[in-house]
């Protein structure tokens, strides 16, 4: 067991209110006066969640999608945010995230609430963390629900932020699209609220479709069979990346993607696809939950080994 | 105007919703359902709010102290936390910073719901933030409600901390009393559940006195007149500084004194005096206020200047 995974034994030890869920979901949720609230922390750190050179706009704008994406996978939506800011030296560039932060706060419509600011030590990184609060209207899904016999679903398309960091990283050229889903993720606020009455298990992927396949499994005590030639792929991910096994394996290990994974009943197919195109994103089957435990790939119908490694894991 | 006053006012121009209250208080507040939330986000950087050589332990109990501190001075009781954890690469300060979440949670009763975890890059200063929600089941006072003819009170005592700092630093010899009011402060919760209902501007003193005291008055549109002689000074405080009128203004300029600070109706002092006895917590009163604006401090009943630096701005 790993030093994190020790340490996150003793947090756990320490949320023992059942709103916590334990830590093992991403969102904490809380019933005050008749209301269901839901609260999540998220922090983004310098050369670790973003670039340097990132435009501070963008640092502003995941920070706040990141947060979003989990109040999404709950099915709330958002009431406000407080902002943990560690303010720069460089007067412009704290201006250019202000900036930043008001247009994504004005694009989800969501209040700030409130936070901190705070000098930082000279070239210490930059270190944000915001926390937003939602409400869920409806039932709120955890990532425990998923039933043998479930489909497996994920909305819009996977792996684009990877080569989109590649390229921000001048590592390789291709489209400002795969930057843009690196630097300005959409929370997917809508669907998770409308998805939320029909699935049985929900999360959102940020780590890698593959790893959080497997969280989800885990914490439902299910085994999830990933169909490799279902993975959503977008057309400029195909054209500047590969759209075969390899490339595929590949957008399922990458992280960032901040789309809905879920788990539903079959039977709910032909409501989803609705959904899907009411809300004009896609939603697509990529596998089934059976029972079991971990998860296993499947390509052409054969079984294909785990890749060594599922995803990213930022601590 | 500053930059950090500019950068204030443009974070303010995105706090439009009333629960913000214009980021002039130290907490949101909520209306969700029937009850009423109050949240609030504080950061601690190594080197800026707290020493790389501080005990782990103490660290953790000053970040869940300071944002309960918030709470206490909008009479509201904590029902929960999320902790953003910048993870150090020595397993064993991240382990001993846990155990003194957890003595600081249990000792003020207030459960982990949830948060994150990051690695940092080498070398980088670490960086904290948590979030404390509290519900609030009376009135919520604001810095901003102080009338002409109000009395202005502080509980417990002030200036402890920054001997305290110089002890922790072995800048100086003292007692570790002093030590302990710098590191392991404790936020007046059950103060101000209890006061809330009778005063008419509350908030903490957290960037020394006279500063936090400017601030009020400046919320509440009035004028504060201090009474150097009140300021309430410890023991330790008076042995190991001094309790002259230098010493005062130094204890009424240091800051982490995370005691209560708060105007009430004339008239009340013996309901306040009697609730201090209750608690055994010293409420002093310390000065009045006046119409006009801004601060004044009188000595031995003369008007004495203002010190340059009225307290201790982190950002």
């Amino acid at each position: 067991m790993s030093r994190e995974s020790d340490l996150l034994l003793s947090l756990r030890a320490l949320a023992t209110d059942p709103a916590a869920r334990g830590l093992l979901d991403d969102a904490a949720v809380l019933e005050v006066g008749g209301a269901t609230l839901v609260l999540t922390h998220d922090m983004l750190v310098e050369g670790v969640h973003f670039l340097s050179e990132d435009p501070p706009g963008d640092v502003a704008w995941k920070l706040v999608a990141v947060n979003l994406s989990d109040l999404a996978a709950k099915g709330a939506r958002p009431i406000g945010v407080l902002l943990g800011f560690g303010l720069r030296e460089d007067a412009s560039w704290n201006k250019a995230f202000v900036e930043g932060l008001g247009r994504a706060l004005a694009a989800f419509e969501v209040p700030l609430l409130g936070g901190d600011t705070t000098s930082l030590p000279v070239d210490a990184p930059d270190c944000f963390g915001l926390t937003a609060i939602g409400i869920a209207d409806g039932p709120v899904p955890s990532r425990s629900g998923a039933q043998p016999g479930d489909l497996l679903w994920v909305s819009g398309t996977i792996g684009d932020a990877r080569p989109g960091l590649r390229i921000a990283r001048r590592e390789r050229s291709g489209p400002s699209s795969l930057v843009e889903r690196y630097r300005r993720p959409t929370p997917r606020l809508e669907a998770g609220r409308k998805l939320a009455p029909i699935v049985s298990a929900m999360m959102d992927v940020s780590d890698g479709l593959l790893l959080d396949t497997q969280r989800l499994a885990s914490a439902s005590e299910v085994r999830a069979r990933v169909e490799l030639d279902s993975i959503p792929l977008s057309d400029a991910y195909v054209e500047y990346e590969e759209g075969d096994a390899g490339g595929r394996m590949s957008a399922a290990t990458a992280g960032d993607d901040y789309e809905l994974l879920f788990t539903a009943p079959s039977g709910r197919e032909t409501e989803i696809l609705a959904l899907s195109e009411d809300l004009g994103l896609a939603i697509t089957r990529i596998g089934l939950i059976e029972d079991g435990n971990g998860i296993a790939i499947y390509h052409d119908g054969k079984e294909v080994p785990l890749p060594h490694r599922l995803g990213y894991e930022h601590s």
